[in-house]
């Protein structure tokens, strides 16, 4: 990333307006008026052949004229005119373009992105855009967009692929109270992408958390690689979810909607936290961007009402972290600053008679206290207590206990005088909200901001000793035969390249090599019918198990012939295949397919039933760490049978956690090749007798 | 239900205040200074011994003193004098007592309270409480409470189990612009509980939607038939559904709290629609008290912007409503209201250029079109657009169309302005939230309302031909020898006595009775050791299956004598079971248990892994419907497997049906003898081939 352009295309010392507009109402117009109504520090340009000068400042007819460096160009002229327009930029030395302007790739004018993408790239320019409101920095006093005004300040950073949301939520963080430091329109993304702006805002100082609103990544995996390496929290809600969202979605900004599926698990594996819907979004952008992670599960809530007390409670087993006791100590303390019949235990109930020396000391003693590891604060209105003197009490007692390692959330339920002075909580850095679920919620998602980043560290797991050349081998054979299906042979040559335990398999074409293969494979064996003819084996009579010495391979051999003769006369027959009878164990699947989004994503789960019928599946975006491929084996609900259920031994979940790395890289390996494959079923013993693959399939990419 | 008592209690013509105070800040001043201040226009009575007025109002010195109708009598003196209260209150004739003062069953004094309630009704009277707030009602400018002040005004009324959180939500109806006409605090429900309120709220006049927020139920039961047959919605925010929180509400109040389950399928049952939290019961409340409910699939969203049109189709998927595009006719009509980049798909699109006009257009059109059965509009605010005008053309188009009948809620994405707006929605009947999902979460309770009405009028299943005098004997003779649990062949009779069919089993004590029994039932049988010395009955080999004839059953009978007797020389046998040998089919699970706040109550779920690893059961409180025990087949994920997967033939679904409503039955008509049970497993066949009981346990209750 080339830091210094972006920072020319983000924090501009200077800008051009490219069809600035005497008229007012015209978004040319709105720019340069916005500029200066954010009292903008930097060189403003307005580029326009028919005026002298607009709203105060010099006008120029080109961009050229301007004859002083130019960060940044801001166009607001018609489609037709924006190449053009790009090579003058490019001239006159600009370091980035955002094009406001709209009727590129969304309505199917790709062609004519790609050509101004590239032309920019020519000069060394990147484009923001098109299709977009524009930029918005509090720290910059930067309004360079058609948006009306800079944002409620915050510490989080907003971008936003929908720009009409983006101008809603500009005017809702005052009402929230939630703020941002800058709100940028990512728009088409021809060229400046999510990733792009990952790493510019991660390494922008005004920004403490990054907060995204995504309707479709282009490009998923660098999104991944870019945000595992992030310093700050990334908090994305993602829209088009659903089936018809997605195509809602598709229809509105051009961009390919992933399953949902997969990109929740690329979320994961990317260490970036979900917002469930818009509000969350907003809610825990407000925790991340002001309080540090959660590091463990114990938290503790201090309340002055057994409701909220209690729907703190409920949210906390909702949101993963249930809570816990506190240890006899902490509540024999804490004891001291209640009445009798008060609650020491967690929720910690001050009672309705708590007020602000209750909350200091409670606040004061648990932050400090070495079994607290995050504290939520939950406060009822009462006609007795003052809701800024709480909130006071409480930011005191933080304060004064010099813990700066600790999560502190809070919710007051009340009235005006409690939305002041949660306004004010906000203010001096403690997140506070309106219901004590929420207060809960933005725990969570600090908890998980600290359980995913320590899992994002990991390096990809890669195999040393894969045979890419064998795999390559048999994949070109196949390709020179005009065929994208494999053979389960050739699959599982594939597979067994990349370090997998397959069950040997070999392909007779006479009654002797069968016998010979038998021997050779060991006993018992399995005999299938070889035909592109004959799709439905078991039907045809076309498969006999358990075939345990050389006579039986004889008998079968003879009638799988004649039962595939009797079955269709004129069949196309390869032969009969040998393999090895794998004895009996817990059937698991497999897959992969190629994500337009992600690219080779891995599929893993229980067979039949669980994956047919309760869907128990699990996806991870190849390549990902050991862990992360141990991690997979507790995502499925049936997990508990691979740790052993009704009296079964543990399978081996060491062995099936390295083939499912093994599979990774295999599909990484081969990503230019594989288009999608199946290990279906794996066979898994218990614990120290490995698995093996018993079926193998494996589609080539179209080429 | 006494009606007229209950009005006297929550909308008093006169009221009495024991322990009026003249000290400003006593709860006693507080509640007698709120009824002043609430403009209350009946008349009040302060009680006190020791006072001539308070605040302009005459004081007695006691109740009986003030010789005039009394409705009700708002307590407030310390626990220990408010039994002799009582007294006077009844020699006064008042109708109802609503005592704030708390340190009742809540501290541990359950007879205490027990002995007041049995006091007030031997005197015809109603207790509200103890440990209230009290009672407020904006309609009958009635403020009975220390809360500060009446509510925003609203057309829900509100029930909380919680009186800080009453107190909360009283000021914070102010701050989200979404009222209540009654704030009612039922504290520890030592007589007037949920279900009375219910009652209440049902028959006036004010409410139009009855929100409850809910620790736990005293009367599960009673509740549920009251609110079956209310005429008006109920929505619930159920806490203490953790088994954390559980714990924390049991201590706060003293009741119960039932699993969260059971609860979730009570609910269902009643009618009852939940809010998953505060906000959302906020949210729920405000479109059930203002919109029709939504009586079919139907719904069309129109926007001004793709990006909260894409969040409100998630959610509408999310919440149970996926979208459906609107046919071509409509979608011909809408695109004469948005330029050539608009969508007329669902969601309408209507871009960012939408004025009031476009949307008055679309939403008189839309909501006037017979396939529209809902509408959701959202707004994103713009610089271009006024949102109080769109707020209006919103209501004006609705008005205009005469319709009545079809729901609308409304979103806007915004600032102050939006907010202006969304409130004078409100106030004109149009619930408005700000953020699409928020607004499509209210459609789905609309949605819920309608499905959830439609069954909650069904009447419960029963049996007329069940036995219950024969399964009494069973019973009677398991109790006359000191047993709570049933043998399998005692628990068999009992459920064949309901019309369940069992796979029959008999006793034989020789080998020649061995023989007769096997002839008698049926060849293939199994037979088993019945000991209460020997529970691994396959472990001591005391088992054995698929015995076809009377050789088979004689030497079987030796065989399991002698296995048994070397397992344990000294064993107590009772006999050999001989037990028909029912053929394999799908194993699923019935069981029973008896709620503590539902009383008895049905388990479902499919056999072995479903129940065991994957907990996929669902629970019904009995009685139930028909159609209700036929809705527990497809409750749980695994349904699909009774519908026939993998190439099976659908299982006798209709029986299976049939057997939920008999079991129940037999709970309902045996509840006060039966603790627990289950049929486990219970074969089912193809369907028309039925299904069999294949073992069975009863346990009964102790007395």
């Amino acid at each position: 990333m080339d830091i210094d352009t972006l920072n020319g295309l983000f924090k501009p010392k200077s800008v051009a307006v490219i069809g600035a507009s005497s008229t007012v109402g015209k978004i040319g117009h709105t720019v340069v008026l916005n500029l200066t109504e954010s009292k903008y520090e930097g060189n403003v340009y307005p580029i326009n052949p028919k005026a002298d000068e607009i709203l105060g400042f010099k006008c120029y007819p080109t961009i050229q004229d301007v004859k002083k460096p130019i960060d940044l160009a801001i166009i607001t002229i018609p489609a037709k005119f924006v190449s053009d327009t790009i090579d003058e930029c490019g001239k006159a030395g600009v370091k980035g373009v955002a094009i406001i302007t709209s009727g590129f790739a969304e309505v199917g004018l790709v062609d004519l992105e790609k050509e101004i993408v590239e032309k920019a790239h020519s000069y060394g320019m990147r484009v923001l855009g098109p299709n977009i409101v524009g930029i918005l920095s509090n720290s910059d006093k930067f309004n360079g967009s058609f948006a009306p005004f800079l944002p409620f300040n915050g510490k989080g950073s907003l971008v936003s692929q929908s720009g009409a949301l983006l101008i809603g939520i500009d005017a809702a963080t005052y009402m929230r109270g939630i703020g941002f430091d800058k709100l940028i329109s990512i728009g088409n993304m021809s060229d400046v992408n999510f990733a792009d702006t990952i790493e510019f805002l991660d390494n922008d100082p005004n920004t403490s958390c990054i907060s995204l609103y995504i309707e479709g990544f282009k490009d998923g995996r660098r999104v991944i690689d870019v945000s595992r390496k992030a310093k700050k929290p990334i908090v994305a809600l993602k829209s088009g979810v659903s089936a018809h969202g997605a195509a809602a979605a598709a229809s509105h900004t051009g961009s390919l909607a992933g399953a949902a599926k997969v990109y929740k698990s690329a979320f994961a594996q990317a260490g970036i936290i979900q917002a469930e819907d818009l509000d969350n979004l907003f809610d825990r952008t407000l925790a991340l961007s002001l309080q540090p992670p959660l590091k463990n599960d114990n938290v503790l809530i201090i309340t002055n009402g057994g409701g909220v007390g209690v729907l703190g409670t409920d949210a906390a087993e909702k949101y993963g972290i249930p809570l816990k006791f506190a240890p006899e100590d902490v509540q024999e303390e804490l004891k001291k600053h209640m009445p009798e019949f008060g609650s020491a235990k967690n929720p910690v109930d001050l009672t309705g008679m708590a007020g602000n020396e209750w909350y200091f000391e409670t606040v004061n003693f648990s932050i400090s206290h070495k079994w607290v590891q995050g504290l939520v604060v939950l406060y009822c209105e009462t006609a007795m207590t003052d809701p800024m003197g709480i909130a006071q009490a409480i930011k005191e007692a933080v304060v004064k206990s010099g813990i700066k390692d600790k999560p502190v959330a809070v919710s007051f339920v009340g009235g005006e005088r409690s939305e002041k002075a949660m306004h004010w909580l906000v203010e001096n850095g403690i997140p506070a909200y309106q219901a004590p679920d929420i207060a809960l919620n933005a725990m969570a998602a600090l908890r998980e901001y600290a359980i995913i980043r320590e899992s994002a560290n990991d390096e990809p797991f890669t195999y040393a000793k894969a045979d890419k050349k064998l795999a390559m081998e048999v994949i070109n054979k196949a390709r020179s035969e005009n065929r994208n299906a494999l053979t389960e042979i050739e699959a599982k040559e594939i597979f067994s390249a990349y370090g997998m335990p397959v069950t040997k398999v070999k392909l007779s074409t006479s009654e002797e090599e069968a016998v010979k293969f038998a021997e050779e494979i060991g006993f018992p064996v399995v005999m299938k019918i070889v035909s592109p003819d004959i799709l439905h084996k078991s039907d045809a009579g076309g498969v006999k198990v358990n075939i345990t010495d050389e006579k039986g391979v004889r008998e079968a051999y003879k009638e799988i012939m004649k039962n595939a003769k009797a079955y269709k006369a004129d069949a196309n027959i390869h032969g009969i295949v040998i393999q090895e009878m794998a004895p009996w164990g817990t059937e698991v699947i497999l897959g992969s397919v190629n994500d337009p989004t992600f690219g080779p994503t891995l599929m893993f789960g229980l067979g039949g039933i669980f994956v047919e019928v309760m869907k128990d599946v699990t996806f991870k975006v190849a390549p990902f760490s050991a862990k992360q491929a141990e991690s997979m084996l507790t995502e499925i609900k049936a997990a508990p049978i691979l740790a052993g259920t009704r009296g079964e031994k543990p399978r081996d979940r060491k062995m099936l956690a390295n083939t499912i790395c093994l599979y990774a890289n295999m599909i990484v390996d081969l990503k230019d090749e594989i288009s999608e494959s199946d290990a279906n079923p794996v066979l898994v013993y218990e614990e120290g007798s490995g698995l093996k693959v018993a079926d193998a399939r494996i589609i080539l990419k179209k080429k």
